[in-house]
């Protein structure tokens, strides 16, 4: 088969699993459909000649020995967000199982072991932890973190993970990786903006994320004179405005966002006297991200003052950035240079198993484009002749490493 | 009894209709708490020499005759918000209903009839209908109207009505009101800050209320530069700093609240792509009112080309302010001058079932302070001092109207 109708061949079937009816995919932790996509990929992989292997805790790991035990790993994770799409993650393990069964194929029994690795949780999307998979492989995962938490519907994460057969992994079981490359569509539009196919990957991103409160005084929407408010919506908005436009003015790559708010008694006739919000912001460099957030703080403690309301801040999230590995990136670059695609140097401004392993393992980013930016969102695309490409660099890559 | 004590008396038995655990009222049209409270009403006030009459949806009277088949009428509405207080409307019926009774006590059979009014709804609070109560008595209600309203438990309007034995009205069938004054709350601070019992009320205040919404474009945090942007918020943000700012700027009585907002999809991590808000904006003029709003949605649709949103806005409220009757407002301040009480000439900054009544008979307005500018909420509360001059003011006032 051509690589084309590789990809059309797995995206089928592993799209099955978790499949919404307007499209898109619902594919989360410990859920049977999740179960069924890993049984049926361990199938796939056999069929191609991977020996399977799961984890405790529910990662899949595909092996094709080399005359080494050194491994050459790449892979994803087999989890998606509540309506998602069914490239973020998946297209990672079914381009890393397309790749080795093709270099396999061509070249013969490798150097190195390659190793697929498909992780069993990334996204956070249905119990309050994110890279249950990725952590467990390193060994870093912590059972205490997880041992009391719920899903929305009340779901004990340990009751639904020893109902699939799975169980905790003993602290600091470290498994061996070698070094690792991982594929991912973009989930933003830079390369459709610059038409590029490629996105080769020198960092991920620092973020720090706020939970914030500011109380002021509900009051009457009629009878309370302006000059008498604590109006809880006017300080966010002064906040919001400064913020994004600090961020603007500071650097291209500087992110900010507002994502979630709340307010109390969010009713028409009622000035706002609570308001509960999140920040997010983001930089690949530590000391521009850490500028950005002590300004930041600063400010919200000013206008709180100058509003007269009270502000409560807490950084709840404090994520440094994650280099990748120098040579990885280099090894990558090469690929694409040989095969003569268009490319990007860009850092991920999204987070990924990669960040994980990147603090153990060698370890380097390919993208690939996402159309108009769109991810976690049932319409995620990608063109699947830049499917085919990222996948031909993902060969490239893993034939440098392993042969 | 003094005064005092009948307030403590009524107000007693009024607040264990519909009374909350922690203190205060949810009492909401056609519910058992509500007819439970009007019977006892009814009961009261036949206990004291009233005449008592329902009328089909549920408002009821009090007669007290005189020698005369002119009217003059005081009263407010039984309704509460859901956790209000037990003065709002409450105190209205209560005052009225001491006034009337010690008048005709002191002074006998009074030339002109008394009638003691309770509406049945003006909050709002349970359908999605406002002054159902005085608008049924003036015979402006319409059944279409609320034919197929339901509460937010699915609970249909006339099912409601049906259920506790009432039902629509004829069209046009007006009460005879004769002439109307009500005692209220301010629910505002003003009369606390300027340290006055006594509002004296010259006009009800216009408002118009907005529904608007913002399209934007969902994306991700942490991928999306900020320049690829059509944030949400950030446009609701400047929409909101530029809107107060320029209402402090433009006139002291003049008030914006942005008091409801919901953002899709809420989530930390994506920027928002839809901002759905409301804005209340009020004042006592209809001309700066109407400048006001106009310079408003000029600024959203220029706001809107400039972050490169959508915006759609719904004026779905516009209310014209209404004075109250030149006559009624001089009685009233002669009233509260031969008592010696300090009072401020001011205009209503919440709707009241004054504004339904004064298109069609004379209606003045008399004030007492709320504590903390504190209504729409449990704590609710004014000093007995201030609720014991308002009835003085009152008896007076109807006195002075029917003696």
């Amino acid at each position: 088969m051509q690589i084309r109708e590789q990809i059309e061949y797995y995206q089928k079937i592993f799209s099955s699993f978790g499949a919404l009816e307007g499209g898109g995919i619902t594919r989360l932790l410990y859920t049977d459909q999740w179960y069924e996509a890993l049984k049926r990929l361990e199938l796939e992989i056999k069929k191609v000649g991977f020996k399977s292997e799961f984890d405790n805790v529910g990662n899949l790991f595909g092996i094709i020995e080399g005359y080494s035990n050194e491994f050459v790993s790449t892979g994803s994770h087999i989890d998606s967000v509540v309506e998602g799409g069914n490239l973020d993650g998946q297209f990672g393990i079914v381009a890393g199982l397309i790749a080795i069964q093709n270099l396999v194929k061509k070249y013969g029994k490798p150097q190195k072991t390659f190793q697929l690795v498909a992780l069993a949780e990334e996204e956070g999307s249905r119990f309050p932890t994110v890279f249950w998979g990725s952590k467990n492989v390193m060994g870093i995962a912590k059972k205490q973190d997880v041992i009391n938490i719920k899903d929305k519907n009340g779901k004990k994460f340990t009751d639904e993970m020893k109902r699939l057969g799975f169980k905790f992994k003993e602290e600091n079981d470290r498994r061996n990786l070698g070094k690792f490359v991982e594929i991912h569509i973009e989930q933003g539009n830079l390369l459709e903006n610059l038409n590029k196919p490629i996105g080769v990957i020198t960092a991920i991103t620092g973020q720090k994320r706020y939970d914030v409160k500011i109380q002021g005084q509900a009051n009457h929407a009629g009878t309370t004179r302006m000059c008498y408010r604590k109006d809880a919506i006017y300080a966010y908005s002064c906040i919001v405005k400064e913020a994004i436009e600090k961020a603007v003015e500071t650097d291209d790559l500087l992110v900010c966002t507002f994502g979630r708010v709340n307010i109390i008694p969010n009713t028409v006739n009622v000035v706002p006297g609570v308001c509960e919000f999140s920040i997010d912001c983001r930089h690949p460099d530590k000391k521009i991200l850490a500028e950005f957030s002590k300004w930041l703080e600063r400010r919200m403690d000013e206008i709180a003052i100058k509003h007269k309301v009270d502000i409560d801040y807490k950084l709840w999230m404090d994520q440094e950035p994650v280099p990748m590995d120098k040579e990885m990136i280099d090894l990558i670059e090469k690929s694409v240079k040989e095969l003569e695609f268009d490319y990007e140097i860009m850092h991920s401004g999204a987070g990924h198993d990669s960040q994980i392993f990147a603090e153990f393992v060698p370890t380097g980013m390919i993208f690939v484009p996402s159309i108009g930016g769109i991810s976690h969102n049932i319409h995620e695309k990608t063109d699947i002749s830049d499917l085919e490409k990222g996948i031909k660099v993902l060969e490239k890559t893993l034939y440098k490493l392993a042969y």
